[in-house]
């Protein structure tokens, strides 16, 4: 409990100043290649308040992530413009009537947001056609660097802010959403601590979670429950952190699927002796999340199976790390970590031949049909194409979509020991998932959960886990 | 832990099967009374899965409350049709890809949603042209009644199905909307067996957060941090249960707003010794609610000032609950409500005057700013007519904005022994919360939270609290 027992460290808003000079800089080499003026405003619109259907239920309010990583701001209904020229930054927050300070808290005033997020210059929104046209002296009409851009893991695009008046102004759709999404890859110190800080929590949760699970163990056969991942975090170890959620459902027991615990698949099945679990959750802290995956057997103890198939993962997450670092290629660690399961299944005898050979019919993507991580920052899919930092999630799982036509193909069925296989119907899967950060010599984990099986075995039956507590304390400088 | 430590009862689909039959039953007589033909389909579209922003972050999914109302249905992208003439009814599913199995689980088969959800047919989705046509035997255009009307607590509009091939159908918008309302007021008994679940598991869920913080207690100075609402039921007593979450934000710490824990308030602030807070949440169980609000001291014991207000709340609380019945107005209970507190304040001396006078100068309303309670169902706040369960919860706060008017009118001024006042500005505010079952010569408090002072100090030192289980069966009987 050491992250959760104490308050969360305050987050300098610093960190989004040096966000904002970050693009402002990028745009403007971008702008001067390209022959263009130096002028004009990045303009963001951020997320609004969203009923439930027809109701007066309001969802939980979290701000769009473009909008968080440039301004910070928590509260729903703003926008935000950042001046090209100047490098000035001015935040438009919505006028909210009388009736709002009895329901849900006192009004603040501009100033008070000027203040916190550390920005130029505050308004309300409906002076955005005013303002901006006052501080443009370049031209009458101001043109706007609107957010227009696909994301490739959703196939969504970013929607680009709209407002009454801006027709007034002119629109750029295609230079900032590249050039935005680029800055938001490499982090800064500050960012580093602070998705370290969501690791520790997220950890600490993971570890709690198990300890729960463990009782189990030595007859009692209480009857565990655990809950869709949303929950369980919050529950357990990010009490008090006004952002922290974890945003991957992530309960198996004795499932082979991938993700869990939404509408069509709640978790609702109770654990029983002898089950394996699989969690992926991880806490988001000032808006910068982290991602972690944990399987343990509920009743504490692994049988020889679990073993077998977790070491099998354990193996392919630790050659990953250690061989991870500046100039390495994805695709190369891609492929350690589907040839390192292969060779453990091999060893386990649930496969026979030559790994190479399997490699080349694709035997890897039957036991692990997904990638072997994703960049993470303040989504949990990271938008970008640089390195910094990313996930390692290698899994091994018993899929029957996946391994029925495998056993039948004239190609891969001879690999497979359907004998052995069979034993592992039903078994589910195993994932092991890390969030490291990169250094210029090789790389950082920042999760801190017991991996090795005597470690998971021991905290499981009541030993303490010694979390080493990193010391965030905050500073004003950015990388 | 009673309900939370066991898994939760299986609820029968008999109660939605219950809920189509009563709305068919009172569509026709409507039909019949405005001498319209006894034909056509209810003609429902369920709830979709949502990203967040541009993301591949998938919120958490809700069913929309009409169609969780009558079929059930927690899936997204299902419609459902209700054939007005037979009573027969038909789900329709979305056809999912291959994929989905490797990612979400296995792929369900028409026959399980057919069979889970007790409907006469199940289709897919792009069949709903062809089956409707197919049912129909009156008219080249089956006649549609859709979802259209005002949510009266939102000022939204539910949303109308839509479909490719609407344009093959008529259409009703004006008659299913009040009636299918209507239906959802009154409760059968197995849907009042699942709110007193929701009711138990969160009453349990409340005590074991004053335990929490009752820590604070003997000079530990334990800091304790409770977080939004949200989190804390379901970590606390939901574990496990599929719909289990509250849906109140509702921690206050010295606050005097009414909702707390949103984005431009989260509950950050660390509770200190001395502190009154106020919790205003409820589990969710099979879509049905619960709603219950706690003030207590987080150091577990109350000053005399916060006994006084404390009381004054909890004799308007018990006023109306032993006089709730039949036949009885509800403004008739507002206004017992307010007198109740009005004289409480009046004798602890913050008050001067002839309590009637003060009702007349609407002084009640500065002290109380909100109604006494709301109809409770699928949704917290929920829609309709007709008395049956309903939450009782009255307040008294210390809000600045509406105080400081009133000591400075002339008409209320005389009222205000302004020096006792001033003693409760930074006070906050307390609210007591009960769901309630009006029968027919009474009412039930299905809430069994603690709320006597001495009883509230007791448990927030250890003692336990006798939660009498509601030993739930469901049968499959309906009233």
């Amino acid at each position: 409990m050491a992250a959760a027992s104490s308050p969360p460290p305050e987050v300098p808003m610093e960190l989004h100043v040096a966000n904002r000079v970050k693009l402002v800089e990028s745009l403007r080499q971008h702008l001067s290649l390209s022959s263009r003026p130096l002028h004009g405003f990045v303009f963001l619109q951020g997320g609004e308040e969203k009923n439930r259907y027809c109701t007066d239920h309001v969802e939980l309010f979290r701000q769009e992530s473009y909008f968080a990583f440039l301004f910070g701001v928590r509260e729903p209904g703003f926008y935000g413009a950042i001046d090209i020229a100047t490098g000035n930054s001015i935040l438009f927050a919505p006028r909210l009537s009388e009736e709002y300070a009895v329901w849900l808290g006192e009004i603040k005033p501009l100033t008070y947001f000027k203040d916190r997020y550390m920005v130029s210059m505050a308004f309300y929104t409906d002076e955005i056609v005013k303002v901006l046209h006052e501080q443009c002296q370049q031209s009458e009409q101001p043109l706007l660097f609107l957010l227009h851009g696909l994301n490739t893991d959703s196939n969504l695009f970013s929607k680009p802010a709209e407002f009454e008046g801006i027709e007034k102004f002119e629109k750029d759709l295609g230079t900032l959403h590249p050039i935005l999404t680029e800055c938001r890859v490499l982090k800064t110190d500050t960012e580093l601590a602070v998705i370290q800080f969501a690791n520790d929590i997220s950890s600490e949760a993971h570890v709690e979670i198990w300890t729960a699970a463990g009782s189990v163990v030595g007859g009692l056969h209480r009857r565990v429950e655990v809950s869709g991942g949303r929950d369980v975090v919050s529950g357990s170890g990010g009490g008090g952190y006004e952002e922290s959620k974890s945003r991957y459902e992530g309960v198996s027991a004795g499932n082979s699927v991938l993700h869990y615990g939404h509408a069509a698949a709640p978790n609702e099945r109770t654990l029983q002796d002898g089950d394996m679990a699989l969690l992926d959750m991880g806490a988001e802290f000032n808006f910068y999340g982290s991602d972690i995956t944990c399987s343990f057997p509920v009743n504490g103890k692994f049988t020889s199976e679990q073993r077998l198939i977790y070491n099998a993962v354990l193996n392919a997450h630790n050659a990953v790390i250690s061989s991870m670092k500046p100039g390495v290629s994805w695709v190369d660690m891609h492929i350690l970590a589907e040839k390192t399961v292969l060779e453990a299944l091999k060893q386990g005898g649930l496969l026979v031949g030559d790994v190479d050979n399997m490699m080349i019919e694709r035997l890897g993507a039957v036991f692990m049909p997904h990638g072997l991580g994703h960049f993470l920052g303040i989504d949990t899919h990271d938008p970008g194409g640089y390195l910094k930092v990313i996930t390692v999630e290698p899994g091994c799982y018993f899929i029957d979509v996946l391994l029925v036509p495998a056993m039948e193909s004239s190609r891969t069925s001879k690999f497979l020991k359907s004998e052995e296989i069979s034993k592992f119907r039903g078994f589910g899967g195993v994932r092991i998932e890390s969030d490291v950060y990169v250094t210029s010599n090789g790389c950082v984990n920042m999760t801190k959960c017991p991996r090795e099986v005597h470690d998971i075995e021991a905290v499981m039956a009541g030993a303490p886990w010694p979390i080493k507590k990193t010391s965030i304390h905050f500073e004003a400088r950015e990388s």
